[in-house]
């Protein structure tokens, strides 16, 4: 799959090579880590900052590519990145998605069909809400129309439903800098995340 | 002095620049920093790991050079350096002696002649226990003679004298392996650190 599009070479370490005995370094980014996947999944970030931080001072790269499907997870790498002093530019890739707007992700493979058809009102319900946003709706009126269209869908648990500050995702109670939509909740027993910008 | 020294470039960021408003990544290196100066200054070799790391990522040296009169910070510093991959080859300076042996540090300021008289106790005391280390003695019972031989001094407080693995600063009961022998201990109000290579 890399070959045919067009990667000229790869590095794949293994972890027995990555983390030799005695690894015992941990970098952890506070404040932007804290929330959303971060407390649903403790320690979550450290791994990610660590194993990350670890492939950029080694490969040392002047660009670095991560999807905006984790959109925390980018903004976790940009900080440690500016922070760290790497010099490197990190950059989002926005998000694939099915035809019908659903987000690809390796979970998808979990729905049922039933599940499958109804998971696409999270990307419709954040969209609604962006737009409602973007023109002017009360954004706590925005979200909570968000969340009561997932319930709707069939959706069985929402973890949050938030527009938060894109860099430090500090939940915003009203428009304003730069903004995204962030979501996560479950359909049948597979959690599913997604997200979107908010424009003004 | 760095000019007579030599010196053909100094970078010397101030605060404000190098930890900006968001600043929130810290760098921390489990086991080598739990003990010893570890436990007498919890956080410290946080701050030490975090702006190593910011410092060795921002200049990206090919050697990079600390004193090993600060024996565990030197040790987190390169076990941190291999964990991120740094590539960079840390060295350690051999530390620099008054001419009767008590080592060059900012705190001697602080003694008043009489502790300064007796504080190169400190180094007399690690070289006796070295010796005997290397000809055969139990490291217990050289152990306790270095301290005795401090108490004897006027050290007011001994908080360690012990033989540990050069690289992980675990305490040895037996000699083997790269060795250190460090100690820490209260002259009047002064703490002074030093320590010393030991052979077999």
């Amino acid at each position: 799959m890399l070959e045919e599009a067009g990667c000229d070479l790869l590095w794949l370490p293994q972890p027995a090579e990555f983390y030799p005995a005695g690894f015992a370094t941990t970098v952890s980014v506070k404040g932007v880590s804290d929330r959303w996947e971060g407390e649903a999944r403790p320690g979550h970030f450290d791994g990610v900052a660590t194993v990350v931080a670890k492939l950029l001072c080694a490969v040392r790269p002047d660009i670095a590519l991560f999807g905006e499907k984790d959109f925390q997870q980018l903004a976790v790498i940009r900080r440690m990145a500016l922070d760290l002093q790497l010099g490197i530019e990190v950059l989002g890739v926005p998000t694939v998605r099915d035809e019908d707007g659903l987000a690809l992700s390796s979970r998808n493979a979990y729905l049922s069909p039933e599940e499958r058809s109804n998971a696409v009102e999270l990307p419709r319900a954040l969209n609604e809400a962006a737009e409602a946003i973007s023109s002017g709706l009360l954004v706590s009126d925005a979200l909570a129309a968000a969340k009561a269209r997932l319930t709707r869908a069939g959706f069985s648990r929402i973890d949050y439903v938030a527009l938060v500050n894109a860099l430090t995702l500090e939940p915003l109670e009203q428009a304003g800098g730069p903004m995204r939509l962030i979501a996560a909740a479950l359909i049948g027993r597979t959690r599913l995340i997604d997200n979107i910008a908010v424009g003004l």
